[in-house]
């Protein structure tokens, strides 16, 4: 059997959730991050989730990977589309604006900026400037989905599983986010479905 | 007849470089990137490049989606493989990593800190320590190219069209960044391409 990787309130849970969405036979197994011990070593050599190890012990990182990868294990549902699809571009579109724009040049910097100067003094500046970048990033998504439930085609897709980590994370930015309509009204529709909060009580156990 | 928009030097490069490995009937147009008369942004509102006009004039961005997109096209060659199969996401992974960690939370604030502060005071600071965190990046794959001559099965895939972007960039960024053997390895056999050769032609006319 397949073991995805997660750890808890990390960009993992997104996977977590297709998991759950598809029912697939994949175990879902939470590990501790930025421990010398935490097994995750052992799977990813950079100390990263999500992972997903197969039954072969090959072991794929990434979201823009291991999300397709998982809805690949059953191809046609609602939840992704066919290669040659448009509509699959659009899905894979969306999980690389938000791995990039969002997660690795948006959150990374506002939580991160030591890794972005080793001059504490500068750090407030990056905050508040990666604040803003982060801000019109969000405000791109939030534009996309006024009129619309989820990002693509009209039906809840893998893109949405893995945006609904970040609206979660975006409502614990302050009242500078707190205006994005259509972001809060997809983040109450994801917080609904069965498979979100199934996820949600697992990873709190 | 799809359209590919590229920049001269771009990210889209390794897309080009797809069509043409390929044969693709895309047809590949330069643009202008950050001047408001550029034809990009009538294509994609975020004035960026790569965009994949397609037939029915949807817009596919993101490298991340446009590269697995043009494989599809044609299933089954050496560049990719079919969803299912493990390599396809190994593919998906490196193009994902390179896209998040080496350009967007990599050369990004190496080349723009004002994104990223707004106190030009901390602009040094910001460089030096975001050229350690790319450092470190890159030596990651580095590492992996170790033994071999390509990212994934031993065989030229999307995923080296597209580190080729950043394996000539990051050939520019001086002497810290000069000793990495598998990637100068790399660039080397990148630039002996045919189709990398011929990508370049049309760029540089």
């Amino acid at each position: 059997m397949s073991t995805l990787f997660t750890a808890r309130d990390a960009c993992s849970f997104g996977a977590h959730v297709v998991v759950r969405e598809l029912d697939l036979p994949v175990e879902v197994v939470r590990v501790a991050l930025r421990t010398a011990e935490s097994p995750i070593h052992a799977v990813n050599p950079l100390g990263r989730v999500p992972a997903l190890r197969l039954d072969d012990d090959t072991v794929i990182t990434e979201n823009g990977a291991i999300l397709p990868y998982l809805a690949d294990l059953k191809p046609g549902t609602t939840l992704f589309a066919l290669p040659g699809e448009p509509e699959r571009a659009q899905i894979q579109s969306w999980i690389s604006y938000i791995s990039t724009e969002i997660h690795a040049a948006g959150f990374r910097q506002v939580n991160r900026p030591e890794r972005y100067s080793a001059d504490p003094a500068s750090h407030d500046g990056i905050r508040r400037q990666s604040a803003r970048t982060l801000h019109a990033a969000i405000a791109h998504i939030d534009r996309h989905l006024q009129g619309r439930d989820w990002l693509v085609g009209n039906r809840f897709t893998i893109a949405d599983a893995y945006l609904g980590v970040f609206v979660r994370w975006i409502a614990r930015l302050g009242p500078d986010f707190a205006g994005f309509d259509a972001l809060n009204r997809f983040r109450e529709a994801y917080l609904a479905r069965p498979s979100v909060q199934a996820a949600l009580a697992a990873e709190a156990g």
